[in-house]
């Protein structure tokens, strides 16, 4: 019963079985080998235009990276109080940006108030120097509550985007949860959409390790290559990443892992919401749950070996949580078992 | 034939087998899972005292991060001009440590010479603020040159290290090589003769993606880790480093796969030195050979098949290079095979 | 009637002259001058005990400089929502760290509210790298909204920063007007309270460049003398600062300037009270009033030639203010006179 | 006999009482003062074109933000190894950039020789990113030797700058010097010969303090804005440099000053080449004069109130420097007397 985070999983045995295969034999190095370019290619199709990916090691990476492609002195990111690059990533857009602040915007469950993010936006007028300049918008999809933007939810930023002239990323770390749950394409969630810059997660859905950032505007990729070798993120044997990528979309695996763990997350929420004993905060949209739980069903659930977190309810959660709860986090992923749900299911029940 | 670097091999099979065992089951993610503390034990046993390890993505970032746990306002690294942190990390060092200065010092074959280490030093008088403060010495064992520090050399820079007030940091991203080359323990090569942090690479060894930062002063742990993670160098799964270290140190993998690499370079080099044709451009003592070619057999060789790179003299190289000749790098690695180094010996003969 | 700064006056006559005395012969630069000496030891002396003082050109530079002195990874600062350091200063703070991040928390009128500060210390634990950790705590004093840290007030605070292991800065480019304002000493109000490190303002009290970094652990001064440097910020002609210390602390000048900027913005405030068409947004407590005035009589009072900002009211602003209505800023110095604040208060009356 | 650095000197007497005479009265500060833009529009009319210009509060500030003006990942910079930027700036340069690299030329007397840069950039070749990549070319004029570009030696580096898409900055903290030395104008000694951004000096030539950068390519303006401010360089009482400026150029004060400077410098030259007991390193073209003295010599002088600085030669000094001798800097300013020199002169003799 381990619902801690996604990350708690291990490789999908097709990745792992890729990867081995790939293991023998020489090739270049640095991301130029011959089975890099073809997922390069594969990125391409998949996002139905010319992309440039870069392979990073982590999804901190990936968005630090991101940021620092547009980079301004004094500038300014608007993205959600509660986003990952707010709260869990110890500072490295800062960091990557030598400076650049995060502006934290609120909003329902990870999605920025359209009005308070113009309203954000609005603090720094052009040229007054003193606060500072706006310089790019973020989002995460799926959003760090397990919720999503709808396709006209991402329409909506990305206009606030344009009419102030930003770039928009988006963090991606949940990219195919957040795809499968829409039923959408690559492109309708990301540059059809407006969207920029696009931090592209593997990892939790499956792989060991593949992170991406990848490029809609192919004239940020020469330079982004050198932001990408100097933050040490450039690896040598690229082929371990490649061949992650290469089975995470052969046949499509990357869509089934994700539309497995989103089951998974549904059917956990059912028997919480079903159960008696306990209630939704709010309802899941991917493969996060959030219920409240009665303290002693906790203490109860992690002696019985399940695994999961206490969290802080957001800053905007209207709901009530007694003294006697706790609002926890289960997070499902492509090796969550209909039996491991089902167990934790029965245990809460008794 | 391929020479062309030791990361131009993927990993080794007792590596990928390793890996592909420890797909599956779950495990505290963030460097704090099972395989994680025991991998992290091995380290301490290896060294014979405990140790802290931070696994990282690249050499680069091992490098990078080593010197931003020691950094300084105004701070120089004394370091040989050839030195990867000068020639090939993008401006990592400079990146990590928001500026800090990298001072190239001159000296046979990648070592520095202790004379000219002195005075490069002594340009820095202590809180004369106009001119930057000594922040600490860097060396490579083995070097970009295919040399070593005999125990005694690095005795000598780390006297200088210690008379100076500065910490003494070793690139090892052939730590391997260099240590079966010298016939000694690890303990004797970085500790005992005076390294406060080490940069350990597996990568270049047979590792798919295997680095680490190893500090010798637990205090610096604490800080260590926030540096890490603020670099997004903080994998999630850190099992698929452990795994792959669990099985590099297994049995002695390590010194067996260096051993190997560092008897072709050997066998490359008597091949190559006897040739008649072409000549050595200095002896090979871990597992990188630099011979003298004539661009002729450069050609033919490359022709048929065989993969290395052309490479710049270094400053102090007081050989003759005539103008039909060329300087090249040709690099061994465990997956290269006595079939390969033969092959290359008999298509420069003929 | 010029209130829209204290920065929009000139010089004192005494700081003006005492330049133009210095301006023959010569001198050591870079700080160590014979009058730059001199004006270290005045420094000591007003704070009754040795203390290390760096002159730099901005109040932004000595607060961003501040902070880069106590600097870690991930390290957040904590600070008044609307603190300078926040609003004003264009990510200083931010970029001479490299990136440590401000957390803003929420106090009554430029305060910070101890339990809010708790609050916000207690969402970093120790050694969770996700979320960084804590750095500095930082108060203004006096406060950007004109308000005061009473003695008390500072204790309070110093007492959380003591229980975090935590340095204590103030920004003081409003210094002299507090320590009058609370009739106490520089000592008391500072390290006999627990501060570390302080931005001694000087330019907006009188001068036309005079601030300082005041260390009063000595210790830290070694390094903060390369932080300075290296951010330019060493005068070389550095007695042009020191001719200006030098006329301000003459004879008590710097208390005589702000006292008489506190009386005509409580003259001010007096006037406005009583108006009976505008009144107080809270007390001035020295030499700032904030207004709520009638948008008519804003225009007009502009129209007759007063200078002054509309304004944001704070985020914890408890008042209200009416469609017709506006809050302003006004800002007395040593330059404002009687007759200006006379002049607003009958034009404001008519 | 002050010849330490031509910083020794106070202000001159023209600047402090124009200093003196804006002390009154209200201003918009922040550059935005009436002063403030007279002197801007000054500046274009002495450039013989519109620019922009940022006033700042050293020559270290001038120069490291003019190169983050300019900034890239993995950047490097080519300049003289003996350069201001190299050798006195404690790292500043690479501060601002956030790691920007400098890369040191060789060439005669502070001048690069244009085959040693060409060949200095020819090592980084475009996208591999493991090197860096080129940035800008720095120049200082007059030189740290106190030599000078002539005309047609800042064309052929500017040159190169352009055949290699990289723009050219202007170290010009003795412009003054050198452009009375040259004969020439503003306009023919920087753009007109493709010079990008210059570093402005006053404060060598009479000032206290009134440093700025100018920019030729006003596109940079906007974004040079808040580059100033996050590095705590925008004054905000900025008349205080207007004013100075506003001497400095008012009926050719600046070229007045330099002119005499580099009198006493040719002054002091010819004494020490005539005085038999003494000779030059080299030839003087603007305020520097380097000569080898005896020890004993050096002693003397000393002993009689003389002061200057031994000096280290320079990487390409071919002369000879006997082991009773010393390589010294006497530095002249507006301040320097005849008496001063003649007395220098005398005692030399003596």
């Amino acid at each position: 019963m381990f619902f801690a985070s996604d990350n708690w999983a291990g490789a999908h045995p097709l990745i792992a079985e890729k990867l081995g295969k790939n293991a023998s034999g020489f090739s270049a190095g640095y991301g130029s080998g011959d089975l890099d370019k073809q997922v390069y290619r594969t990125f391409s199709e998949i996002f139905e235009r010319e992309v440039a990916v870069f392979f990073v090691a982590t999804g901190t990476a990936a968005n630090a990276l991101s940021l620092s492609s547009v980079n301004r002195p004094g500038g300014v990111t608007f993205c959600h109080r509660g986003a990952h690059i707010v709260e869990d990533e110890c500072g490295a857009p800062e960091f990557f940006t030598g400076g650049a602040r995060l502006c934290p915007v609120d909003g329902p469950l990870g999605r920025m108030e359209p009005a308070l993010l113009r309203q954000a936006i609005a603090r720094y007028p052009a040229e007054f120097v003193h606060s500072g300049q706006p310089m790019a918008i973020s989002i995460t999809q799926a959003t760090e509550m397990g919720t999503l933007f709808s396709l006209d939810d991402i329409e909506t930023i990305s206009a606030i985007a344009s009419e102030n002239g930003l770039p928009l990323h988006m963090d991606g770390a949940r990219f195919a949860n957040a795809l499968v749950a829409l039923d959408t394409t690559p492109a309708e969630m990301t540059w059809k959409r407006g969207v920029d810059i696009l931090s592209f997660g593997g990892t939790k859905n499956g792989c060991w390790c593949a992170e991406a950032v990848v490029l809609f505007d192919l004239d940020k990729a020469k330079e982004f290559a050198f932001l990408r070798k100097r933050a040490g993120q450039l690896f040598s044997k690229s082929r371990f990443i490649s061949a992650q990528f290469d089975a995470y979309f052969e046949g499509g695996l990357w869509l089934e892992t994700a539309r497995h763990a989103n089951a998974m997350a549904t059917k956990l929420a059912d028997a919480i919401g079903t159960s008696g004993s306990a209630r939704l905060g709010w309802e899941p949209q991917a493969n996060e749950v959030f219920p409240i739980l009665k303290k002693s069903d906790v203490e109860r659930l992690k002696a019985e070996g399940a695994v999961f977190y206490d969290w802080h309810a957001p800053v905007d959660f209207d709901g009530e949580i007694a003294s006697d709860e706790t609002l926890c986090r289960l997070v499902t992923s492509f090796a969550t078992t209909d039996e491991d749900v089902e167990r934790f299911a029965a245990t809460l029940a008794r």
